[in-house]
């Protein structure tokens, strides 16, 4: 049904291949993720009560008084609120809830736990402007799902309430890379190639850190008591075993976990909603998820 | 939550501890089954336009025009429309629609293929009687999940359409026994472990045959062309592994698929839909999946 539009997505990515160098890594992730701008009756508005940058987002007829708080992918090296501006303001308004949309510090410059630092520095915001626990809702692609993973454990560690629920998109759960997928999507995964993911590992995690590390890699991680999970990933990536490999890990810690696997598409696929029906029924499954669990 | 609830059915299960012998089985598997009988608002009728027992059910202010085909768990040697009557008629109401049960064959009397013949006659009939296939659901639990995939790669081979979606609780995919969890979980389980999956292997696989057949043993098919699966099962099961590698084996075919792991539950939890909270929700997750799906 959407493979024609999968297509398209796919020839725009080969058409503006990933340089070398992080700057450039970064401008054109910003470029590609701004193809498609956010739609004109979202409002914007820069989060200044302190925290790492971040922006807030409301679609009309959207629920101030909950907030998806969002961690955007680039494997802890790109990704900005600009890349993914699109994806997160349409998920929520798919969720009826404001966003907020966080620019955490990046590596190499910043390696692990920098990020994880200013996603709880940016919980942390939250929590003092008024949201309780149960009002936020968290989530992230990719690095940015690893993220939102460490950050509950950061929560559980700290005796502090979790939140209403976590959305991972594709999620990257384990930095060493030790999924079967890797090797069996490598062929169909337009992005992401294990030699990008070293290069990545390698730049945020600093010498001498497991990288087996539960903030690091949460596949690794004690994940009782988390709250309930929605995992999307698609049939083509190479990172489809961090997510099924999660779900298993984590249904076994006795926490409510829906995994979903989408046919024909690509990592972080609803990043593309503007121009792919199937990011948008991403989106709203992501929805019905969010009024069944906040 | 529903912690205590689920204590209760482990307690009632515990005493009525599974009999040696196949008729005992089938006896206490419906005298279990019939602890909380149907909803009195449900309307029951007998299947009579040929093919395997079955029975029709319909729920107040449900769409007779779509149908849920469902195959009882039991390991393939016991388990009826009684012992699963309350599970597929509430099942049907969540859906909003009917549903017919199927009495197919039992092993060791009839081993493989005989349910399988069973449920493709109870399709046929359907179809038959002017249900268009994007018209009925097919699903099953334990064994009938299995069986459930086994007329889904018959339909296929066949040439003939599938049906809307399947919809598949604890299901039982790999007679080989090689799934994690048939050690890990053993201990949790209240009712499957390895001794007795392997006795009802050897009532339903006639000798000879190989239990990796594709048809015996879904795991190992070729999954492709499959219509969207929903599988449900629950965290303290010896075959949620059989669940997890379904869910990504059938990903990997470009296949739809929901796989939701349910905390505290056990093997085909939904039977005690009558008192347990976690029940009711996962046959509302199956209507909110139906709304989606057909």
């Amino acid at each position: 049904m959407s493979e024609s539009e999968i297509d398209a997505i796919r020839a725009l990515l080969g058409s503006k291949p990933r340089p070398v160098g992080w700057a450039a890594r970064r401008q054109r992730l910003d470029e590609v993720g701004a193809v498609w701008p956010v739609a004109a009756d979202v409002t914007l508005e820069a989060a200044n009560a302190g925290g790492p940058p971040g922006e807030f987002s409301l679609a009309p007829g959207s629920d101030r008084s909950r907030v998806l708080l969002y961690f955007h992918g680039g494997g802890y090296c790109s990704g900005s609120i600009v890349s993914h501006r699109r994806m997160v303001t349409e998920a929520g308004r798919a969720c009826g809830v404001r966003t907020l949309a966080v620019g955490y510090r990046l590596a190499p410059e910043n390696p692990f736990p920098a990020a994880l630092d200013d996603a709880l520095a940016a919980w942390r915001v939250l929590r003092a402007g008024g949201y309780p626990a149960g009002r936020i809702m968290v989530g992230g692609d990719s690095a940015g799902g690893g993220l939102t993973l460490a950050l509950m454990q950061r929560l559980r560690e700290a005796g502090e309430p979790p939140p209403a629920f976590a959305w991972l998109v594709s999620p990257w759960t384990d930095l060493t890379m030790s999924g079967d997928t890797l090797a069996s999507r490598d062929t169909v995964d337009p992005l992401i190639h294990k030699a990008y993911l070293e290069e990545l590992a390698e730049a945020y995690v600093p010498a001498g850190t497991d990288r087996r590390n539960p903030l690091i890699s949460p596949l690794f991680a004690d994940l009782h008591g988390l709250p309930p999970l929605l995992i999307q990933v698609g049939s083509e990536e190479t990172l489809l075993s961090d997510a099924v490999r999660l779900a298993e890990a984590a249904g076994a810690a006795r926490v409510a976990v829906t995994l979903e696997v989408w046919p024909h598409m690509i990592h972080a696929w609803p990043l593309w909603n503007a121009r792919l029906a199937a990011a948008r029924e991403a989106l709203a499954s992501l929805g019905a998820f969010a009024r069944m669990h906040a």
